[in-house]
């Protein structure tokens, strides 16, 4: 594909989660990488190198820049939360479209002058949160949604885990008080989160409540905690995140008539498919012996990997803008600012001795 | 089987779990029905009729009768909560060993004079719940117990709900005050209590807190609630009961290493199988695009059901005691006041305004 007709991407820092997004956007067919930046040339090269990213791929030895290279349409941003603000605000001042992974900001005001800076400078925002944008998501929704198989929506039950190694405590961006302070919070209970809201047609709850002995590193640093979340009318949701349990991304939404369960919401086990397991209508045989019908197993299949459909997404709408002069879309944002709230809320519950937190 | 071989049930009042436990009797090598008792003899005979008791056994017209009958070895007591104190009191001076639904008493208090009365009279306490006795629980556990495959318990979530009809709130004794006055939370979040327990080997938490906005009926009984319950070391669980919900029993339980989930804990889907599934040392792939590896499905095949499982080793306990003048077993009256004691705390919040209670 000519390049006039994709996407140029340019990287901000070259994290782990750096390598992920460079083959997606390579996969993506209206995307692909045009720099890479680190603070150090030789660390750019280094990872466009151990890439196999193209010879005439630029790489730079600093942030900056990138940014100045006016063929950079947008700019994936994997840094520690902790920069988000000033990179995003600088990128946004060059008329970069912003990819960030989550979480966007360590606070809503933070995120609010994000997104108002993207705003004001006619380019798109979106926060890497990945299974949105596999084909399985709005299957699921299409199943919450319907009144015969699942009925109202009653509650929302989410788990999302991982065993850091010793290496990981010390070391790893999500565990440093200046880098990630959001910690699991941020980096696994922000997918938590987002399931919630998104089970619940993004309808904010009420009120929020953290579980107490919610731990936290030396540094203050959240690596396991919890949260209860209220709506006026009943519904209910929990959660659990956790650097400390094995890896687990659990997902159970009950309504009124029906069921929908996964083990993997956030990455399904496959690249190339995905399912889910729904049940409805289930009764109790006459003398209560047994009951069902048990969960029935619905396959999603794709041709892309959900992190090269986030991009193809992202991209479809910088595409957009740049052809149409249209304005940013205003549903991403919009989504990643209900869960920045609501993942803050649970911070001061927790900060504040467990306090019920008014939305 | 010659008839002094089996334990000879008698039947308290013909509720609708009544059927599914003479069931159960017949199918035990080791029980039999001997009579069944109501407010009415023709009630009681049109029970034995309709559950196709044999011509001898005998149908009462009041309680009493059937407790003032030698033959009796033992009752099992369905009756609305309510009554269980004044009926399990009586039927143990009468030295019958006692099966009594769940949940066994109103209050934990009551609870101790039933399990003091029955220690007294030298007879068998059990309470209903059937899950206990099928041989996936101990299968379970076995898993669970696993360092290497499961490691330490870190979380539990639990969820039993169903949808009550119309008639189910208007005429159901689970919705009375005068009845069932603990309502979901004695019918079905029994189950859920006792499945965190269960995984936490029967280790009490620390403190109880019920979840915001359970909801009552006019008569003050609970048909829908929730609650997280806290361990010192930091293990935490959540449940949630209604009668509102689809017919749901999901049970997950996660460790440092391992999980274990299952859709129906209390009641398989099938009478002579059940399944759960486990994962185990879960692991991101390299590039983080791909993880695993999924649940293995583990089934366990039975001969008999739960509740005829139930019925056996609640009679083998009792034939014990009568063959060689032994103490009733402990562990099952224990375990029941554990229960007790959680769910009358969760009960406790509630009606305090959702305070901690500590245990």
């Amino acid at each position: 594909m000519a390049q006039e007709n994709v996407v140029r991407f340019g990287i901000l820092g070259c994290a782990g989660i750096a390598i992920k997004l460079v083959r997606a956007i390579g996969m993506a067919p209206n995307s692909s990488v045009y720099a890479v930046a680190s603070r150090s040339v030789d660390k750019a090269k280094g990872f466009a190198s151990a890439n196999n990213l193209a010879p005439e791929v630029k790489a730079y030895g600093s942030y900056e820049q990138l940014l100045d290279d006016p063929c950079v349409d947008a700019v994936y941003i994997p840094l520690p939360t902790s920069l988000h603000l000033e990179w995003v605000l600088k990128a946004a001042q060059k008329k970069k479209h912003i990819l960030v992974e989550k979480p966007p900001a360590l606070c809503v005001e933070d995120l609010d002058t994000i997104i108002e800076a993207c705003n004001n400078n006619g380019v798109q925002f979106m926060d890497g949160t990945m299974w949105m944008h596999h084909p399985r998501t709005p299957k699921m929704k299409a199943f919450l949604q319907n009144p015969d198989l699942f009925g109202d929506l009653h509650t929302v039950h989410s788990t999302f885990t991982f065993e850091g190694s010793g290496k990981f405590f010390e070391e790893d961006i999500r565990v440093k008080p200046d880098l990630d302070a959001l910690g699991a919070l941020g980096d696994v209970g922000w997918y938590c989160i987002r399931a919630i809201l998104w089970a619940n047609d993004y309808e904010m709850p009420q009120s929020v409540i953290a579980h107490p002995r919610p731990v936290l590193n030396k540094g203050g640093v959240i690596t396991s905690c919890g949260a209860t979340l209220y709506w006026q009318d009943g519904r209910v949701a929990t959660f659990h995140c956790s650097f400390h349990s094995c890896l687990t991304m659990d997902l159970s939404i009950h309504g009124s008539k029906g069921n929908l369960n996964l083990y993997d919401f956030t990455l399904p086990y496959e690249e190339n498919s995905a399912s889910f397991f729904s049940s409805t209508n289930t009764k109790f045989s006459e003398t209560h012996t047994v009951w069902g019908p048990g969960p029935t197993e619905h396959r999603v299949t794709i041709e892309f990997p959900q992190e090269t459909l986030m991009v193809q997404e992202f991209a479809r709408l910088v595409k957009g803008i740049q052809d149409s002069g249209g304005k940013p879309d205003s549903q991403w944002p919009s989504i990643s600012r209900k869960t920045q709230i609501v993942m803050n809320a649970v911070k001061t519950s927790i900060q504040e001795g467990l306090i019920s937190v008014t939305l």
